[in-house]
């Protein structure tokens, strides 16, 4: 595999202020929106906002069709929710859902090219921000798919929850005109036995929604959406996932649901990767991958995408699903029906690049770099997709990485970079 | 190893009906009785019982020295609650716990023997019958392990809840008397989508406390107990216990606790095995295994009391921690380190014996029989401990496997059974 020779200057990222991102002007201002997929299948759109006070009419959202003059508007009613943690109280959290949406005429879902970006472990740094931008700044995305660690308000006193305030102010620009989806990341576990503060995933919770019932999961950290002719099933690190448990009954009975002739794609987000050669964070994914793994191979998922490791990484085809404790079969082979692992965590956060891959580069890495930036794929047909990467230093228009990718299900053939 | 010829027939054991554990007669008289330690270091226990009515009084347990004539009586107050669980709905559960005991002034800590009980997966068939009352029979017992699987209410149309009731009323004639201590198994879980009882644990949870706020967890289903010499951990295979995760801090954080002058023998009881050379559940445990194998090696643990699989296994003292993804080692070697790995799931229930043991017999097991029975450890002093496995089949005397046990801290040589 490549390891490459650019490597970004390893310092810390420096941290935006939270003076960069003031509450918005005006009288109960709404701010923080976001967007994300409302259902399973894409007709639906939850519309998020948080407002300092819980007046009459902060829960509606209006809505309308975009060729039409308006007249023909709908409300919806959010859901809103606040929390405490510390010595912080949140605004009011509304969360209200509108459905039976058209799609895009100018896309149908069996043939349609799709753009979807990847990115991770983002955070609010000035590194932070040329990611955020170098990606607005090319027209192509239409959605984002963010594999985890969002704010970094662990990373403050007390969790300082004003930091979730900053982010979602940070990130509307983007996340309030199209849609980002969610996997939940260690940062998003906010757990604080010396502050009192123990219930996992709270602010997350709280603050963003994500269709989990539309796929008969029970829980948030765990769903699974359709995106044109891609089926995006989304799991948890830091949730249980042994058999017996809500999450590994819910992955199995999903993984039978995928209809491949409907969406032909099918691509994993899980923060902890599976397959990465950096000394940080090294092998922390083996004990879902022990899990899991022979289920991916045999529903011949195309990639699998995880954050949590501050650089960048793509594996080969590979598999490590023969092991029985006693055969000593346990290396990574060559395999055809195998996912490509895809490490994005480098979206630029507080805690810098991680520079450290193990040496020499293990055969199952493709290439990787130490690097911030993110992924684009576009979703060609049902057969081919071209995948890249792109380093934040560049010009946008750089690509640092990219594979045409070929369809497990219909075409598992090598690919060449 | 041993692979026992001795195989109990392996026709599923007939269920005990609802009908033989009636509740007890009079006017809301309390049952399911049963006891634990109440606190970390052996000084209170939790009283545990159920009533129909909550009538004032319920609440309260009155206690006073054995010795005494009873005149210096104290009333603890119970806290109460009740659950639903689909179309049922208990009594309700009171639990009180009594502080300030003295110890048995016939034992004192530092050169106490002291005899532990360890058994799993009882349910409530006519073989946990007779597990249960061969272990009565014999009056060593001071305390009981319990490595989960409990009531098998699971097993029963939408997890019928009164089996948990006449489980209470079935354990009683022991667990009133002596402390048995809980950690969960998959039966404990007790969720059901399909009848909307998405909540896991809730009935296990309502009906047995345990000690865990004594041990700075936040979940009764991590905790850890000192008694007598030993330091016993109790694990939950189906909480999260990645990296980041509450059980993985807690755990952390537990094992530098552990003062071994104080408490020589450290204990840890998990419900999925890691070390399993049976068909049934064959590396279920693998996920937890790779996440703290090297830490119980690091910290010398004794031995590791398992259950789930329903019949015994001693493997020998093993450790398979050096692999790291491309060299392939992932063997278990001898390592007079590693703790003793016995699965103990052969309490009885209604699935019947597991008696499809893996062939030929893997290098890291030393002792297996299908068969249903119970273990007895006999601490003798700070560095010796005698262990005993009874074949439920024969008379409590026959002891079918044992060992003496070298504290690994002190003495880590080699131990011939």
């Amino acid at each position: 595999g490549i390891t490459s020779t650019h490597a970004r200057v390893s310092e810390p990222s420096e941290e935006m202020s939270l003076e960069t991102f003031p509450p918005p002007a005006g009288y109960n201002a709404p701010e923080q929106v976001h967007i994300t997929q409302g259902d399973n299948a894409g007709r639906a759109m939850i519309i998020s906002w948080v407002m300092p006070l819980n007046e009459d009419g902060s829960n509606v959202v209006t809505y309308w069709i975009a060729s039409s003059d308006g007249s023909d508007n709908k409300n919806a009613i959010a859901t809103t929710s606040s929390y405490r943690y510390f010595n912080y109280t949140s605004g009011y959290l509304h969360h209200a859902t509108i459905k039976k949406l058209e799609y895009d005429p100018s896309k149908s879902r069996s043939r349609c090219s799709l753009h979807i970006r990847y990115y991770s472990d983002l955070g609010q740094t000035y590194a932070s921000n040329q990611t955020l931008y170098n990606y607005m700044s090319n027209p192509k995305g239409q959605a984002v798919l963010f594999v985890g660690d969002l704010s970094y308000a662990d990373d403050h006193p007390n969790h300082d929850q004003r930091k979730w305030d900053s982010y979602g102010r940070f990130v509307e620009p983007s996340a309030a005109y199209q849609p980002w989806s969610w996997a939940a990341g260690n940062y998003e576990i906010d757990y604080a036995q010396s502050i009192s503060e123990t219930q996992p995933f709270k602010p997350y919770k709280n603050r963003y929604h994500v269709p989990y019932k539309a796929s008969q999961s029970t829980s948030p950290l765990w769903y699974s959406i359709k995106r044109a002719s891609t089926y995006i099933i989304v799991l948890s690190s830091y949730s249980a996932y042994d058999k017996y448990t809500p999450q590994n009954s819910w992955l199995q009975d999903e993984l039978k649901k995928v209809n491949r002739s409907e969406t032909s794609w099918l691509i994993v987000l899980v923060h902890a990767p599976w397959y990465n050669s950096n000394n940080y964070h090294y092998m922390e994914g083996e004990s879902m991958r022990v899990t899991f793994e022979p289920w991916f191979v045999e529903n011949k998922v195309d990639i699998v995408f995880a954050g949590h490791v501050h650089a960048y990484e793509r594996s080969k085809r590979i598999s490590n699903i023969h092991y029985n404790i006693t055969d000593g079969m346990s290396t990574p082979v060559k395999d055809q029906n195998a996912p490509i692992y895809i490490t994005i965590g480098d979206g630029g956060n507080i805690e810098g690049i991680a520079n450290s891959f193990t040496d020499p580069q293990p055969s199952y890495s493709a290439f990787r770099e130490a690097s911030f930036g993110h992924a684009l794929l576009e979703i060609k047909n049902r057969t081919h997709a071209h995948y890249t990467w792109h380093r934040n230093k560049e010009d946008e228009a750089v690509i640092a990485d990219s594979i045409w990718l070929k369809k497990r299900y219909y075409l598992p053939e090598e690919e060449t970079a």
